[in-house]
């Protein structure tokens, strides 16, 4: 006989495959569950399915949307247009609310290691966005190995077509301290110093 | 505007019902669901609304179970029950593999400053299953203050049924270390020594 009796067994299974959680994480989840009205557990379960359904991407910029086109490029105009791996990384940018333009989200990034070259990427869609309007392109990757290589790979084919790239600045976390800062950003903080 | 597209926020709500799930971790669950197939996804959410449906409570014991009577009390003819706060707590009792005997799970524990009275958890039922042939009670429920109240409440009522009544040991953890051990756990082992 298994421990749990099975709708409780597959359930913990299921709650096992989200990132980071355990068995353990999981059992609790099943647990709220089962103490969850049936209203309760339906609408959890439907909201599933529906995000799962609804939820595509922006053929413009990749961004997460219910329509053709997402909310920000529909609303914004704007000759700037910022380049991310993944479109949570827009919501992170969202949050800040102080940046105006418009977004391209890569769905990843050039790692040779895995597998993945500049075709596996979105940059043919970012390529066919440069239709003379835009200005500025900001290179928002992530600061690692392959953020930094598929920034200066996409530099490298938008320079040409006289387009201004960026890149966001490396530097201390703001709060941080000098002390527990590794070596490479307070490398990078030093030579990108700024005058006061 | 939102920052999340509706579908996106309502299924980041419903995994913050989950205990311990703050907005980031909910976040994360939420891309998951995206990134998952759509099968996948109706899996998920159908085993939530399966887990809930099916799961009841056992007539007898009061533990999971998917019909009118669970397994252990089908299996098992045992004259020794342990009593235990919830049907996680069955469970925990079961990973051992070692109690071969039958359950009654009280659904909670008396708490006045709760206004949870003995009436309010199943003691009413534990006391019916008293048919002559039960001969030891083991009261697992916490070491707590209510766990403690609870045990003593219940034993004062069988007690008087000529019902051996028991309790969990308590003790230095296995494996843990006098100099981290809280004083009443330390006491309480001292207390309760035996001869080796």
């Amino acid at each position: 006989m298994d421990i749990f009796i099975e709708p409780i067994g597959r359930l913990i299974n299921q709650f096992s495959k989200l990132p980071g959680v355990g068995k353990k994480t999981a059992q609790r989840y099943a647990y709220k569950v089962i103490g969850m009205s049936e209203a309760e557990a339906r609408e959890f379960a439907e909201s599933i399915v529906n995000c799962k359904r609804k939820v595509k991407y922006c053929k413009v910029c990749g961004n997460f949307t219910e329509d053709e086109v997402c909310d920000i490029c529909k609303r914004r105009q704007s000759s700037v247009i910022c380049v991310v791996k993944e479109p949570k990384d827009v919501i992170a940018m969202e949050k800040l609310r102080e940046f105006k333009g418009v977004y391209h989200v890569l769905h990843g990034v050039i790692s040779p290691m895995d597998g993945i070259g500049p075709n596996d990427i979105r940059v043919k869609e970012l390529l066919s966005r440069m239709d003379g309007n835009v200005t500025e392109v900001i290179m928002a990757t992530n600061p690692d190995v392959e953020g930094e290589a598929t920034a200066m790979y996409i530099a490298g084919l938008l320079k040409p077509l006289g387009i201004n790239v960026t890149r966001l600045a490396h530097g201390i976390p703001v709060g941080g301290e000098l002390e527990y800062t590794d070596e490479v950003t307070l490398s990078r903080a030093l030579s990108e110093r700024k005058s006061i």
